[in-house]
């Protein structure tokens, strides 16, 4: 199980200026935890995260999660670092299986980890909205992980050439990554449960109905 | 199963200008072609279609679908006209199972529909982004369709108040409604065997990945 986080500073910036700076390092920690509670609620611990920002890894020290420290790389740095991870947790964990899930999907649903840990000789891959990845099931270590620009499509690709049989696993909630206001907005309607519902809650962010060009208007009192 | 299809002409105004009146017309003939070809290819074949435009309603007879003209009513009338498609299914059909969905998911899949077909003895509803909802089956017929603003958690207040156990079904693609331009790249990047996504790359539609405020950028060549 590895989470890639990317910096608590300077990720999330479509999320600005709507948040500041410190609010959006509030939401990432707070998804994270959401994820992290929704693993451990189905028994699964073995989780390593990954990053190459010293806050993140000591934040994930202080939840008990393994970490992994990514190297500088110059370009495609969180493929790399990926590539990396399954290294290291080859070598260092007896259960090797290799699940790769985004630290901004807050309503992953224990529904959704049932599935997988259902699924576990499958190769798995969830899409999150605008053609990426949120969630990849690796059985077959050889994979090279391909996040990035419509890296579902890619996925598939790379399965089909390797012939490994795919299954798409059709997930709402697990397409919900958290980038822009309106998707708060979703954040706010499905996830009453979660701990990032209850900090956007505290910081009176609000969703209405709209209908505009987006789905939803999302506001602070 | 009822779809109901609002106005060729009217509806889908969020695309315009994006495309013309005759594009939007066309590109709602497409979608319901996707939708009931998939719905046939898992042998289901009663479908009525409720409208109020002699357009949709003819349109849909040259598919040999059934139909139901909606009364004219001054406010509510997608869930009134519901209600009254209902009184003709059961009045009308031996088999009155009540499946309702939208005139505008082409990604409709039939893997949704075997999972349907395999619950027809609960009460399934399926979430849209921005609190809609996208797939509704009615198991108790009593249930009154609340479409509209949030429709996804006024029908679960009322199946809780009717104490109907609820089926939760979650889907992507079911949830991909088409309502933006940002919608038409959804469609464009999952949808290549569907006749919509034909229509669409037949009148120059692509799609770009893109990091601003929108995930896809969706322009004609």
């Amino acid at each position: 199980m590895i989470i890639p986080v990317s910096s608590f500073i300077t990720s999330k910036t479509r999320l600005s200026p709507f948040l500041s700076v410190d609010e959006r390092s509030n939401l990432l920690r707070c998804m994270l935890k959401d994820i992290i509670e929704t693993l451990k609620s189905e028994d699964i611990s073995d989780i390593v995260i990954t990053s190459k920002d010293d806050d993140v890894l000591s934040y994930a020290k202080s939840l008990n999660l393994d970490v992994f420290k990514e190297s500088e790389h110059e370009c495609d740095f969180l493929n790399l670092a990926l590539l990396e991870t399954i290294e290291y947790i080859k070598q260092t964990k007896t259960d090797s299986q290799i699940l790769i899930l985004p630290a901004d999907i807050p309503l992953i649903s224990t529904e959704n980890i049932q599935y997988i840990k259902s699924h576990f000789k499958d190769f798995i891959i969830a899409p999150s909205r605008g053609g990426g990845t949120n969630l990849l099931y690796i059985s077959d270590h050889e994979f090279i992980p391909e996040f990035g620009e419509f890296s579902f499509f890619k996925h598939q690709i790379q399965a089909k050439k390797r012939e490994i049989p795919l299954n798409i696993y059709d997930s709402f909630f697990l397409s919900l990554d958290i980038n822009t206001p309106e998707d708060l907005g979703e954040l706010m309607l499905h996830g009453k449960m979660t701990q990032t519902y209850n900090y956007l809650d505290k910081i009176n962010i609000k969703v209405k109905n709209n209908h505009g060009k987006e789905r939803l208007n999302v506001y602070r009192k």
